[in-house]
């Protein structure tokens, strides 16, 4: 099959003044990515007829999808649908089902729906409703007939399609994936099959020379690596005729994958956070924590914490700021302050001890560092940091170096922190927490 | 002065691939804002030669400043300055400053300059090149000639220029602040002054209401609120000859802020965030203060910590997930739990009160809450909270109900949780250490 090209149109004056960044935009990105959909430009206008007309006519002489987000509420500011419907020369209409929803939508919340929200229910002629779930505005699917088509495309591409969604991005997201995702499926015939590869503890250019001629192969089955702090994802993509050939193609590129990064990789599973992964391995063997942090100050415990059902493993942990937090309730003796310093891995060590010993808890991770920008000297500079991992009382402590301002050092320091946990828990106990096949 | 109308062009295919989200888009776009400069579309297009050029040649015929952001790298992708001076078709030329200064750039780091690298200090003729402090590109800013300028557009609109900017955050905002806007202020010959005004504790909606008059006045003063979780920031921006022009008019603007919205006004400075207000207010009045979290779980004390010299005035902390952490950390009683549950007001107090106790600590805060998704009943919702603050042993609970998902009901909590330690310090102490004028 052809490739298919998606283009993105943000509507919304709110992003050109820089009030908010554009994740739609990047969620949408994302989503072609995913389906195998080529993209070459996303564009932000804001709420002005001429613009956006200019904007979705350049948009559809190039690409054969175009997703224009925003403009769709029931303010005077909103006319991205009536502008749309006049490019394609429609008319509007008013939308019965579109109409009856948003009246429930009112009386579910004992408001009066106004005239204004009316607005919201007028559809162009000819063209499908997406229901919207979360809010009032319906969004838009249009094909364009081949006459429509062939007033923007010199050569013949075939079936194009607008589509407008809402702009609030828990709107926009459950309606691509609910309505948008199954259209398109079903239009290309063809089936994307995804997977996530989920890597932390190496750097972006460590795991890119390593895969190198598996991300650089054109095929059937790309992957592509995205970097986030202290983690490095791959998203493995295939397209076929059917689910079957295609996770068939996808497999083997995974395993490949998991074979030459080893127990870098934490998960396959795309929801699967790297906190999640470590309270999954916790759970799987039975195993409680605690915390006692000095530079990340509670953000470990934050991150764990982030984790439904997390209450089974973590009771209990510590911010011991101070030098006297770190004796009182860590247990860290003065003469090992005074000789070794707050930040080394004696201190490191025995936070993690008296930590694990107050709590009770199997398994403790302690920081202890310099997120800067003061403190700093000669010997121990700012990004260095160490963190003591105990597992039932072996203690593994690691030093680490890194670069960047207070609030770099520090995510960078939870990131390492969570994969040390992951490797130590990973050393004395089950394998077989990740990674699963469905 | 005509209002000038700047355009922000990002060149990156990994934009289009979702693999990051365009914070450079909205950083430029605030930027604007803030100089009073207008913006009306915002382009990302892939490293192709064909579409940069168009979608530069479409910019120009609208715009009067144009700001290219990526693509100036070392590699064979990095298109960007040869494409615009294609375009505007002057020849390339290598700038010996440049390139002794990528030279000593590689000469510190003890590494050799390749070939690739020298493309870097290849220059359009006639260009401004703007020094890198932070990598090897450096930037370039062209003024277009009355010629090339009538190329793109129909009517004369005076002075063109184009910014080439390098594309990763940290270098691109170092060089727009020290060489681009001392360029803008120089070339308009007007100042623009703007003052920031920070609320917490009122909905955008509240805000918004609160200031209808002031934020619908177009004139020589703009207010533009944006929205934050649990905050909101207004920007006050004025353009004058001079700067003592411009800040006569910004400041009664911001004085009649501070009179209607009162101490939900939490700073005037730029640079002062929440937590920051917080523990300024905790040095100010020589107080020290501990957090005991159960569902933020250490988000706070890692909120708290964000700000440098932090160590002044915190000490310690805990995180008491558990029922049993709660009575062994904070003390709180068996019967208290029993006959009003972990998430009562009863319990928020009692934490708190065991933890300054405790942590011999003036101040202290302490949550209790349902972040869901489970452990909601119809009598305790999910989204249900309980935070305390003890000054001194003055003890306030306040009850929220938050919306959304765990991780939103958590960060509101957060944001919550600091401006009900703002407000309970300023009942007791010093109301000046807020919104002093320079």
């Amino acid at each position: 099959m052809r490739d298919m090209i998606a283009e993105t149109v943000c509507v919304g004056t709110e992003i050109l003044l820089g009030n908010i960044v554009n994740t739609n935009a990047a969620y949408l990105a994302g989503e072609y990515a995913k389906l195998g959909l080529l993209s070459y430009a996303q564009t932000v206008v804001g709420d002005n007829e001429e613009r956006i007309m200019e904007t979705v006519r350049t948009a559809l002489t190039r690409s054969d999808l175009v997703v224009i987000s925003g403009g769709l509420g029931p303010t005077q500011d909103d006319i991205t649908k009536e502008t749309v419907a006049r490019l394609l020369g429609r008319e509007m209409r008013l939308d019965e089902v579109s109409r009856k929803r948003i009246e429930a939508f009112f009386d579910k919340r004992g408001r009066k729906m106004t005239e204004n929200n009316l607005r919201q229910a007028m559809i162009p002629l000819g063209a499908r409703v997406l229901d919207n779930d979360n809010g009032t505005a319906p969004g838009i699917l249009i094909e364009l007939t081949p006459e429509e088509s062939a007033r923007f495309q010199k050569e013949k591409r075939g079936l194009q399609a607008v589509v407008l969604l809402p702009g609030p991005p828990e709107e926009l997201t459950e309606m691509w994936e609910q309505k948008v995702v199954p259209y398109l499926q079903q239009r290309t015939g063809d089936v994307i099959y995804s997977a996530m590869v989920k890597v932390c503890g190496r750097s972006e250019s460590e795991v890119a020379e390593i895969l190198d001629d598996l991300i650089r192969q054109s095929g059937d089955v790309t992957v592509a690596p995205y970097a986030k702090t202290g983690e490095v994802h791959m998203r493995v993509t295939a397209r076929a005729e059917d689910e079957k050939s295609a996770k068939k193609l996808v497999k083997p590129v995974v395993k490949e994958i998991k074979t030459r990064l080893g127990d870098s990789v934490y998960t396959t599973h795309e929801e699967t956070t790297l906190e999640k992964a470590v309270v999954d391995l916790l759970l799987a063997n039975g195993l409680t924590v605690t915390t006692v942090e000095s530079c990340t100050g509670g953000l470990i415990a934050g991150r764990l914490i982030n984790v439904q059902g997390v209450s089974e493993v973590y009771k209990s942990g510590f911010v011991t700021y101070s030098n006297k937090a770190k004796r009182k309730l860590a247990g860290v003796k003065k003469k090992t302050l005074d000789k070794y310093g707050a930040v080394s891995e004696q201190t490191a060590r025995e936070m993690v001890n008296g930590a694990t010993l107050f709590n009770r808890a199997d398994v403790g991770v302690s920081v202890t560092g310099i997120a800067g920008p003061d403190g700093g000297t000669e010997e121990k500079p700012v990004g260095l940091v160490y963190i003591a991992v105990s597992v039932c009382g072996v203690v593994t402590v690691r030093e680490y170096h890194f670069s960047g301002n207070r609030a770099k050092i520090r995510s960078h320091t939870v990131a390492a922190a969570l994969d040390q946990m992951r490797r130590c828990i990973l050393k004395y106990y089950s394998k077989l927490t990740f990674g699963k096949e469905e």
